[in-house]
């Protein structure tokens, strides 16, 4: 039976997102009806709003960090029941796919070309305004109160665990983390060095302290980042506008040759250069974590890779969402993934344009949305 | 005592090679005189002579793919004796430097700074003609019959193995090989694709045979290379040239997907975009060797390393020389690599300008000259 739902609708491009009661279809086969408790806001749900993501559809409902409680499930669900709490995953975990079963990657490509357009598996869109039909986003769509997702991206979590907090794990807490553990597998008493103090580089941050590495740096623009910073983890602040010389050199310099392992965070192709030029020459090993825009592109000298350099990179921190996840969440409540210490705002959802301003002024590390 | 010793120098760039007496000084502290009995011409020699290399000196007596026999060593040489055979190394093993200690790269610095400068690592040259110092060259110098080496420089082989082989490991075929085994790591039925199928390519595809590759394609812009190739263990041999679409979009075509690793042996910034770019999203490693002109640059979009390729670049193969040299050569003696199947050309020194010309037209994959 179609149920109506609160959401937050981006109708188009650079609109803010209008608070408006959408019909939500049931679940077919395979997918779960999913109430969604509480959602984090993201810079990349800002990025689709800014009409800068090529693949931005509109009218869509936006949201990729959510956590919340399965009200109904489809035909032939198995590994979900009314009632468990899940993270709706924008990278699903099939594992039956030859990404799965490689056992090398954790990119699921079981439903990312209907996923990429906007729509569930089989072609179709579960929301509709006035009848006009309104399109999913990242496969999640967690801005609504009442979301279809597929059971294969649906991880499962302890029911203890508070999904107000534990949504953050849905996406830049543990891209950061993951990118530092599971990606680059950084080593006790390593170098590392983390260009961005948002969501995800202070979840690096944290990661690079949970590997026990030996000295994190962490570089930002804004002063107002480091105290996170270091409450996190990190041993030294680096603002570039303090120096005159290019940001690797600083680095370099600062670490007698470069760090064992760098992370870009931020999205900007020049960063992610200085990212790789600041490791160890030898062995040391760079990570993108952030998204460019449409058309970017990274260069280098290719004697920088000749030298021994690695550059690589990261979506949703090289974790498989059902299977590691729940893992997560765990030391989540063991306190090992303070997640307070992300969330600075708290709003309802009909303040959810105020968390994208607070964003782009740079004043929040993540505002989560309450249904 | 300074002696004499036939060479061939390179006076100035652009110029064929001049075959001279010259003088010899004997060796240093730390340094071993050395009798080159056959060096291989590669194409890094050609590179330096055509007056491309930004860090190239002249006058300088060029060769760094040789093989000889120790005449003398100077005070505090522990390693080496008189008659020990020997493979200079233009990357040294000192065994003592924090790149050596760190067990993760072969890249030793201990003469790094002297040795790019054509000097001994006590900043002068052993080599002068008419009074004139001649400058070393890649800390080897093979084209002169006696030439000075760091003791840290100098691989010990056994006795048994023919120089006029081996000489072929101080360089092209342990490059290719070691990028493989040592750096990519390839593992048995992996896929792999080589770009350019000079002796380097192909010394990297006996190393993905080596590896029990299952499916390795050979790449390359002339069909004379493609025998040799398959001889060497290639699976299947493509020719861009034959194709309209980038030579990417071929491999991954032909792959299912694109290709668990990739090499590239050529130094074409172009052709290294495409060696990443035809790796399998997910987990495709791509593996530079060829060396890019000045300035040049490599791009592409940060998204093929977020989607799970990795890039990184492979010198000498990673081979530690003092250490693993004697290993390779001993698979060479068991037939495990097939030196003679390189060896295309055998000349006299007088003739080495012939090297550079049959190098040029393609003609050959190794010539050896013989003293």
């Amino acid at each position: 039976m179609t149920i109506k739902s609160r959401a937050a609708v981006a109708f188009g491009p650079k609109q803010p997102l209008q608070i408006v009661e959408v019909d939500v279809e049931p679940p077919k086969a395979g997918e779960a009806l999913v109430r969604i408790v509480a959602t984090g806001v993201c810079h990349t749900d800002a990025f689709t709003l800014s009409g800068d993501d090529p693949e931005g559809i509109f009218p869509a409902i936006l949201g990729h960090e959510g956590g919340g409680i399965v009200e109904a499930v489809g035909e032939g669900v198995t590994s979900l029941e009314v009632g468990d709490h899940v993270i709706p995953l924008y990278t699903a975990e099939c594992r039956e796919c030859k990404f799965c079963k490689s056992g090398k990657t954790n990119l699921c490509q079981a439903v990312r070309a209907t996923q990429g357009k906007g729509l569930m598996p089989d072609g179709t869109t579960r929301f509709s305004y006035n009848g006009q039909p309104i399109y999913h986003y990242m496969g999640t769509s967690t801005f609504s109160e009442y979301t279809v997702v597929p059971e294969i991206s649906l991880a499962k979590i302890p029911k203890e665990a508070p999904l107000d907090k534990v949504c953050l794990l849905g996406c830049g807490v543990t891209t950061g983390i993951g990118a530092v553990l599971n990606t680059a597998k950084v080593e006790a008493g390593a170098t590392v060095a983390i260009f961005g103090l948002g969501g995800i580089g202070l979840a690096a941050i944290l990661g690079a302290k949970m590997a026990k590495a030996s000295r994190i740096i962490g570089i930002d623009l804004n002063p107002a980042k480091s105290d996170l910073a270091r409450q996190l983890g990190a041993t030294d602040i680096v603002n570039p506008n303090d120096h005159a010389k290019p940001i690797q050199d600083v680095i370099v310099e600062m670490t007698d040759g470069g760090v064992d392992y760098s992370f870009e965070c931020v999205g900007n192709v020049k960063l992610m250069r200085a990212a790789l030029e600041c490791c160890h020459k030898g062995w040391g090993e760079s990570t993108i974590i952030g998204v460019a825009g449409a058309g970017q592109e990274i260069c280098t000298r290719p004697f920088q890779l000749v030298t021994g350099r690695v550059w690589r990179g990261s979506a949703f921190g090289g974790v498989r969402g059902r299977t590691e996840l729940p893992g997560y969440v765990e030391k989540a409540q063991r306190g090992e993934i303070p997640l307070d210490v992300f969330i600075t705002h708290h709003l309802p959802l009909e303040d959810i344009n105020r968390a994208f301003e607070l964003m782009h002024e740079g004043q929040s590390i993540r505002s989560v949305i309450r249904f």
